[in-house]
């Protein structure tokens, strides 16, 4: 059978045409109008034998088109061919066929013509307007695919790292280094490891909880409390713990935090000396595990129209906390459901009829044989999308009361005579500063939820890395994150990811070194700014990387859907994300006299004027183009802060537009929401650039500083480019600069893609902690 | 005590300023410099007695601010005396010091001169720069909140319907109405109530086996098979049945479809007429549980590179399957790992060392015992983000024999001598060929998941017009969907809902109505379009809605948790969305000559030269800012036509001058994917408002089609505003154009408001189907 397929068993004419009946009949090259044009071309060729010319024509027929068997010898007479052909695959269609000729077999009373032969046929290829070298490699190269071992194709390169990994980590990991490293090392033991999936709610809350009381002995839930707790009163710390747990598992992150940070926190920051000293040694160790009972179920986000009560009864010198509807109980109560014994309850304070708004009380929930108090109802919130280790339950209460004393006291007192008293006259203020207790929650949950897309994003870049498919004709299998819509999915993640550490670890520390008393307001906008742009990073990361590693990401072992499941209500939890970045606008147009939450904020209005009468004195200095300028860090930052100024005394003149014309405030804000919006994500990424270009250039080593300098300048143009039609739209830059942008953009992802594994590795996630089967 | 806060108690100087003392401590409005300063202007009141003055400058010292009692007592005067002041809370600062005044107590010896003293507070008001009403208002109505039952803040407020609900329903279902409510009767059913999440694999997909039974049992399964099969060989329903049960949950979706869409589509149209009658009976009734063997662990998308072989082994008359490495196997596959008793396997055909590409063939996996055949082994592909009940298996194959007939041999069959016959010539075309069978699935999986986006987005608006949470100053609290934010959130996916509706059903009549043997190229390039992104919208959209219902989405109850899950797979399974996506663009650039999958796609080089030539005639017609212009059915589709056209010419350009410069195709096509994949999104959105359009233009009701035209509208606005940058890049509109067409959203999403619930509601699901506990 082989023999009828050789090209020695065709005629000289046959084999020199074999290139061109390949293409006629390959699908989607020609048309049938084309065939037919080849075929008259074919007919005019007077170096052809009439029976070569009759044979080939009748291949040609557009209305008969060859068997597949016919079509086979053909390929395989090429390709076997091919095989003693030298450089076969660099020739064009007509020297291909000039080739085969040469091979194929003499025939009688012929004169086959190289030179003639060889100028008809190159007429022919450029007639068709094939590249002809891409064609004859397909074919020539198209064999079986191998069958043996193929364990390289799936083998890890080693490449060595282009930058000094552990160097970088350093810089990452600033000066809590030593912690996370002793929290990493905690973790890495096997009493840590994750349960199957299908454990069930109850046993893996009890297994949560049994981490939780492991890193209590160690010392890490306390860090944050004064001495007498175990602790050190470093709040630094334990924002760096939280961040370096939520690498691990994120329900026993919440699970840590609700003890020692929202409840511990709570008593830490609200409670007097004597109230701290008498409640935070039990919390510390988990003896005396308790609740965060702010949010109810009608309200969430406005936590000033709470519903819940706590009324004097100066008969028995009691609070009696009440739930005045079966509606306005409290909702996803983390440890509410099964562990905790007591709750800092939010509620109104009420003397003789009079309400001075939300504070916070102590209200046992649960006796020593677990066993609700009495007043008490307790009800699991459910089953959720993820974080099913923590017991999230719902609190209603009845007539429940509580010693006077159990009101936290640091910031509002009641005398026993029933005196309301407090150092802070305003009852909006002291709310606002009871309300400060979130802060803290919010930097740890924005550092939670980029450790999550941390994790994600380095399983992909390292499968991606690793994972081959399709490639050039007739070469080997390509790794998918040499594509350039491969690296453009993750790469400006991962410098996002870098960025925000930067600022987060900058929030954290600022955030530590506050002497008591101190103004918090900007860390507050601050916090709730970055928490909105962390948590949508952390969800925007987990959904990349899944996608990107296809099948496989969808698999549980990849850990990226639960990492992706539990991290979801990042975006809720600690201020919902659209709430938080309206108050950082609003923060923003009051010039940061006006705290957050006050959504009624009529006192603003007066800044709004005077933002209103601001003009920018240049006229758009930024638009030239000049590519020169597009690794120019100073000109990053200027469009940064022009952009975000420009929002600020915009959205300030639209309101005041709106209220001159008569309009109430609060519709005159529900207006411009959108543009309210985009200011504080202009804001976030302005203030996540200021920290990241710190961080390069407070780097010593010279290296490690252009390789940080590359992933900061990613950041910057590719949060450009993303929102170019805004600075489009206001003529701060041309529609050539935007071009510009794009293209700096790639071939930014192609100078960092061969660093790619290690600017993931330098994160220093342990890989018992990462524990993906991805990796 | 009430006495000594109450107005009677006061001299009618200090109660004429007992607003402004309330505005210089509230927190926030004043700095100390202005507290100060207005302790000036007091003094300098002559109409003051001295011991009003005293008093009130001591009050206003910025370094002793007032205790909480004292402050407290000044906010309980006002609203005490506020409720006999009639319309109290239209007041400016002024007016109410003044009637506060004439509350007060009469005082011996003093000439409390009205006029007077009302232009001084005037004066004084204006000096702050406080919008006064506002601070009144919020200071008057400011009480506890009501502490009796609250229920009507949740009651669903009956809004009747602005336009005919079930007119639009029928003209969203179209001509397959009867077949969805049919579907929609049988899934209310009892046995399809949906299991506890605890449930565990094994037993889940056993329930999801039952329910694909009834459903076979009611012939539902068959419908796409011929008449001796049990259907009426009529693809359309099919993929409407798929689109209905999708609502209801996904694995019974992927289940149902992986058996009579993959499985028996597979033998359907890739087997021979005896094939078809000797299996499709079984497939249909579910007797004969099947799979679609295709994907391999390291060859997903690149199907033509599948290592698994099938082997002719003359001797016997036998094929031979072959896994030739262990990480080879077949992976993901649907039914494998439980229920499956044979499966389509692709494999590579080889006859005597000869390769023929990928085929098609039924191989037995399990027996009649359920144990696995001689030479196969199943895996269980295990626990998986979604979608867990469906038994996703691995397949390996060690000398598996099975008869030569089993080679599905519509397009290819092999002799009993072993040559190999085929009425497609060319390896290429047969290829895709066989490759179409993916496509009535492909339009499925973007129907499905254009179903859970509905559901999604269903639960959310419909929770989002009942959740109230903050409100103006002193009102009720405000629906979370009148926030322009949160409409800004779900109504343009709704709208984009619609559209995709319109389309896919379109695909879906297009695709059924296909004669035997027509040229299936566009409908592909359409499906893969349209897949990717219905996918990516199901994903984002349920995204949405998770976030926009807060911690009640993250609730399992809620099913937005769990449809999220099922559905994230949508964007990689049926063809992974970014493969996707560069198809189409090749596609496009071939002018649909070239069949999708063809990466090393050389053949289209000469149609992108052709394509680079095209030049535009016009420059920039659309430019012109003309607000009249933004609800212009012919604007919208000239931009969408534009973009698409523009990127299709620029990245064939592009294409070229790489490849003159003698770049290989593949790195130049590499180079470009970011063009590319934009190029197919326009494209993608293009189609779908064509068809949106087309559905609005020939709907008669008069009321229903200018509804109908505003959601088209705001699909076309919206979508044109998320790609600004790249209209305004490219100067096909200015800034100021823009600018309008936000506005224009904007305006849009509040006249659409109102008809949101019904919008929704037109999607005719039944509750029992969406099965939220939000709604």
């Amino acid at each position: 059978m082989s023999d009828s397929t050789s090209v020695a068993n065709l005629s000289r004419g046959t084999a020199s045409v074999l290139p061109f009946l390949y293409v006629a009949w390959a699908d989607g090259l020609l048309v049938p109008s084309e065939i037919d044009a080849l075929r008259e071309r074919i007919e005019a060729q007077a170096w052809l034998s009439n029976a070569d010319r009759e044979q080939l024509t009748a291949w040609l027929d557009p209305q008969r088109p060859p068997d597949a068997t016919t079509y086979f010898r053909w390929v395989r007479a090429i390709r076997q061919a091919s095989a003693h052909i030298p450089d076969a695959d660099q020739k064009t269609l007509a020297e291909l066929g000039v080739e085969l000729a040469t091979l194929a077999g003499e025939e009688e009373g012929i004169t086959f013509s190289t030179p003639e032969a060889h100028r008809a046929l190159e007429e022919m290829e450029a007639a068709l307007g094939i590249v002809g070298h891409e064609v004859v490699r397909d074919l020539v190269e198209r064999t079986l695919p191998p069958s043996g071992d193929g364990a390289a194709v799936e083998a890890v390169v080693a490449i060595p790292p282009a930058f000094d990994v552990d160097g970088m980590q350093r810089i990452i990991d600033g000066p809590r280094a030593e912690l996370r490293r002793r929290v990493f090392r905690l973790l890495r033991d096997d009493a840590f490891r994750r349960p199957d999936p299908h454990i069930g709610d109850p046993a893996y809350r009890n297994m949560v909880l049994g981490w939780t009381k492991h890193l209590a002995e160690q010392g890490i839930g306390a860090l944050a409390f004064p001495d007498y707790a175990g602790g050190t009163g470093d709040i630094g710390a334990f924002i760096a713990a939280f961040e370096t747990i939520s690498f691990h598992d994120l329900d026993l992150a919440i699970k840590f935090g609700v003890q020692f940070g929202l409840f511990g926190g709570s008593i830490n920051q609200l409670g007097s000396e004597a109230q701290k000293r008498e409640y935070l040694p039990a919390v510390g160790t988990l003896d005396l595990p308790g609740c965060f009972a702010m949010t109810e179920r009608r309200h969430g986000s406005n936590v000033r129209e709470l519903r819940t009560t706590a009324t004097l009864d100066r008969d028995t010198d009691e609070w009696v906390i009440e739930t005045p509807h079966k509606l306005d109980h409290k909702e996803w109560i983390g440890n509410a459901a099964q562990h905790g014994r007591m709750a800092t309850v939010f509620a109104q304070l009420v003397i003789d009829g009079e309400g001075f708004g939300v504070h916070a009380f102590l209200v046992p929930i649960r006796d020593e044989r677990d066993e609700p108090m009495p007043g008490v109802r307790i009800a699991d919130s459910g089953h959720k999308m993820g974080l099913n280790g923590v017991d999230n339950g719902r609190l209603w209460f009845t007539d429940v009361r509580i010693p006077r004393e159990n009101l936290l006291s640091r910031f509002a007192q009641v005398e026993a005579d029933g005196t309301y008293v407090s150092p802070i006259p305003s009852a909006s203020k002291r709310f606002f500063v009871m309300l400060g207790t979130l802060v803290g929650g919010r930097i740890a949950v924005a550092s939670g939820a980029n450790s999550a897309a941390k994790c994600g994003l380095e399983v992909a870049v390292r499968y991606g890395d690793r994972r081959k498919q399709f490639g050039p004709a007739g070469g080997d299998e390509v790794a998918i994150l040499d594509y350039l819509s491969h690296q453009r999915r993750l790469l400006p993640l991962v410098a996002t990811s870098y960025g925000l550490t930067f600022a987060l670890h900058d929030l954290a520390e600022k955030f530590a070194a506050m002497p008591p008393g101190a103004d918090t307001r900007e860390i507050e906008a601050e916090a709730a700014a970055l928490k909105a742009m962390a948590s949508w990073h952390g969800t925007r990361s987990l959904q990349e990387a899944r996608e990107a590693c296809g099948g496989e990401g969808f698999r549980w072992t990849s850990r990226i859907a639960s990492r992706k499941a539990d991290s979801d209500i990042f975006t809720t939890f600690e201020g919902d994300n659209t709430v938080l970045q309206l108050q950082v606008a609003k923060g923003l147009l009051a010039g940061y006299r006006e705290e957050f939450e006050n959504l009624n904020a009529w006192g603003m209005l007066r800044y709004v004027r005077d933002l209103a009468d601001v003009r920018f004195g240049e006229i758009n200095p930024l638009a030239r183009r000049d590519s020169g300028r597009l690794h120019d860090a100073g000109w990053h930052a200027a469009l940064f802060e022009r952009r975000e100024r420009q929002l600020l005394v915009t959205a300030a003149r639209r309101l005041k537009h709106r209220m001159d014309q008569g309009m109430d405030s609060f519709d005159a804000f529900v207006e411009v929401q959108d543009h309210l919006l985009t200011l504080a994500s202009a804001h976030a990424e302005r203030l996540v650039y200021d920290r990241f270009r710190a961080a390069v250039n407070a780097t010593e080593d010279e290296h490690l500083r252009s390789v940080l300098d590359l992933v900061c300048t990613l950041y910057a143009l590719w949060h450009i480019e993303q929102d170019r039609g805004w600075f489009l739209e206001q003529g701060l830059f041309e529609g050539t600069v935007a071009k510009a942008i794009r293209t700096e953009v790639n071939a930014l992802l192609h100078r960092l893609r061969p660093l790619a594994v290690d600017l993931v590795a330098a994160w220093g996630i342990p890989e018992e902690v990462l524990a993906s089967d991805l990796v």
